[in-house]
């Protein structure tokens, strides 16, 4: 039987797959016992599709290794997760973020795109290219599914370094790809890094009557102007060093971003924009992701509920991330942001470190990248479109680095809107088709690719 | 019997009324079916006292009034709300807002100082003073519990305005008094007004994945530019003509205000402040008062649950309060927030008012301010603290201007740490009945009071 024939025939199976991975809820933010519970049902889920199995203990969450092996010496990782964003405000999801549903062509869950759809499109893959070739397969697979991947991976350096022999191979498929709105599959070549920190400032040791306010400090206020001292009005980042290290894109880089469709219209009807950040053109943006940000997470002070309440808030918390490029990394960024308050006056702010990982990027020449163009052209009918970075981060660096810059690639089932971390979140199922039929293609064709292709 | 022995014997079942009170939440904030839980407890509680009550409907809580003949024509009209302030954040309390507890000889509640106990205190008062006089009351009493206080009291000036006749008056006793710590009563002969509103920003239509950020437009930051264009880092108001009608204080008023008691030690202690806004000294502090202040409420945006969560928040809202003096009017201050917010380019900021209130303020040398320090005196030994103006606010415009500027004094319960809108609020039991040995002095002797005096 080949490729195509087997996916298809076996659709519903994968799909069955994808809801019972979600079904059971997993936030990493939160912990709990759904995070070995999910663990535990993805080893089960690895061992059905003829993989060996093991769970293996973290400092956090555990790990699910699955290893196959195949004819030829080369090893091909899949790096997956099993853990989920919070699915609030709930009372914007159409149906259940845990009760997956599917309705119009498309499979909604919490998790669905992000990341337990992608583990599942990789399973058929593999289960396809066993029967395409007479039950054998002709390189050895590794699938790695961390439970810490939304919360920064914390864990996932010391893992990789405590197990370099386990996970040796000679090039990974990462989460993060899709179909572009033009039909062509998109890949995308690395990612920023990211520092997720909370700011907690506390004026008094009790909240107060606002009467008072022309004598009692409030933390409202005073996190307001924290927050004004890190970036200003035009996007800059106003942190002493902050961009020292940030590398501006290549040339080649430039040219790959300047081949991106424009997705202005799209976008803007997707979120509702009246215009991009700082009135910024398509071409801008499409460079901007070689820009770092510093995003709001969200504010914690004082009193929302209905109405009003006079109060000066005594404590306020508010959580950032900041998105980093090569090579920026994230201790220094930590550093100089604790450094930057102290100057500022802001000694008394709380700084925590919520979750960091490093930039990575993957060079466009690769073999393994030519082989994901071409398949992936051979499956969509239209060329694959090179994402010279993206936007998000992912712990890909935490492999890279240990296991000699391996080549990583993405292809995946995501699309424009899929909602991954927003209410909603979901994927078209026949995106889900064509990825499987992608993957499985690449995986087939890694055995003879040769480092020099 | 007297005064002074007849509230010394019945002070157990005066406390008791507080309980009873204090047992039944009624936070204006929320609505719902507790308010006219209470307003109805409030009826029975005045008739209790021998008043004749009516339950007068409003657009919002239904008003409460009690009235009692007296020997002379003169009236003296005593104003209290019988809304509370919500009670979180709830953790912090000892014991829960609306099971009333006495210890260490206070007693704890939601409402207790703020405004359940005062009302209770003036009933204690209207008792005692039958009592003194063989059943008979020598000023007629008129009793005002509202019950939207602590939003602004929305519908108070059109309540008066319709009920002059029924609220005709010589004379008021609000809250906001009490005892000093050298133990001297204070009496506050004005207060600032209020303007509270809600600003509310959205950017897009959905929360957005962080990794997005250098494109996506975030509400939160849009928020904190709009925070700092209301407000400098000195304390400032930027807002256009927001200082044009705001009257300094008098020179008779600044005499008052350095005779006050220096509070630094204890305010630093009870807030646990390293020093007061902008590093003020207590003089400045004091004379403080005659300023307009912008707090802060509190802000809803974005994640705040545990761990951390990549999203541009698409929406942003935080409510805001104007404490404004004489001559600020709130709806002035409105129109010149929305204008300021148009010039700056925040048009799309959405302003909503949530509750307004004027200042208003009564002149030291009033015969009733005299009567008010004069059975101070006697009843604490010392002479009373003038206050010419408070930092909260209250309704008494609402009653000063229909009924023709009346003098309005307040003596009261309440101290420095009676945590009144914080968690734990309560009243000492001795400042109790203090008080109410106070206001029955000043309900005997109102009868007789010339206006010339």
């Amino acid at each position: 039987m080949n490729i195509d024939q087997y996916l298809t025939q076996h659709l519903d199976q994968y799909l069955g797959e994808v809801s019972e991975l979600c079904a059971q809820p997993s936030v990493s933010a939160r912990g709990g016992d759904d995070m070995r519970k999910c663990a535990n049902l993805v080893a089960q889920v690895l061992a059905r599709h003829g993989l060996e199995v093991q769970l293996i203990e973290t400092k956090g969450n555990p790990v699910v290794v699955g290893t196959a092996k195949g004819k030829s010496g080369r090893t091909l990782l899949c790096y997956n997760h099993y853990d989920v964003q919070p699915p609030e405000p709930l009372e914007l999801w159409a149906t259940p973020p845990f009760q997956p549903s599917i309705r119009d062509g498309a499979l909604y869950a919490r998790g669905s795109r992000d990341d337990k759809g992608e583990l599942v499109a990789r399973l058929a893959a593999l289960d396809a290219v066993r029967a395409a070739n007479g039950g054998a397969l002709p390189c050895n697979v590794t699938f790695v599914v961390e439970g810490e991947e939304e919360i920064g991976s914390p864990n996932m350096v010391e893992f990789v370094q405590a197990n370099t022999d386990l996970l040796r191979c000679d090039g990974a498929i990462w989460e993060e790809g899709g179909i572009e709105p033009s039909g062509a599959p998109y890949c995308s070549l690395g990612c920023r890094g990211i520092l997720a920190v909370e700011l907690a400032v506390q004026t008094m040791n009790t909240d107060a009557h606002s009467g008072r306010a022309h004598f009692l400090p409030s933390a409202a206020w005073r996190m307001v102007r924290v927050l004004e001292s890190l970036k200003d009005a035009h996007e800059h980042i106003l942190i002493d060093g902050f961009y020292d290290n940030a590398k501006p894109a290549s040339e080649l880089d430039l040219h790959y971003l300047s081949l991106l469709p424009n997705t202005e219209a799209l976008d803007k009807q997707i979120y509702g924009l009246k215009e991009y950040v700082m009135g910024r053109s398509s071409a801008q943006v499409k460079e901007a992701v070689f820009l770092p940000t510093c995003n709001i997470e969200g504010i914690d002070t004082g009193y929302r509920g209905s109405g009003f309440k006079t109060v000066i808030p005594a404590k306020a918390v508010v959580k950032i991330d900041f998105r980093l490029v090569p090579d920026q990394e994230p201790d220094e960024i930590f550093a100089k942001l604790r450094a930057h308050l102290n100057a500022k006056g802001f000694a008394d702010v709380q700084l925590t470190n919520l979750g960091a990982m490093s930039p990575a990027k993957t060079a466009a020449d690769d073999p393994l990248v030519q082989l994901t163009m071409r398949t992936g052209a051979e499956v969509y009918g239209v060329p694959a479109i090179i994402y010279p970075m993206v936007g998000g981060s992912s712990p890909i660096y935490a492999f890279r680095n240990p296991l000699g810059g391996i080549p990583v690639i993405s292809p995946g089932i995501g699309y424009w809107d899929n909602r991954a971390h927003a209410p909603n979140e979901h994927f078209r199922i026949a995106d889900f088709l064509a990825a499987t039929r992608h993957l499985a293609r690449v995986m087939n064709g890694f055995a003879n690719l040769s480092s020099s292709e």
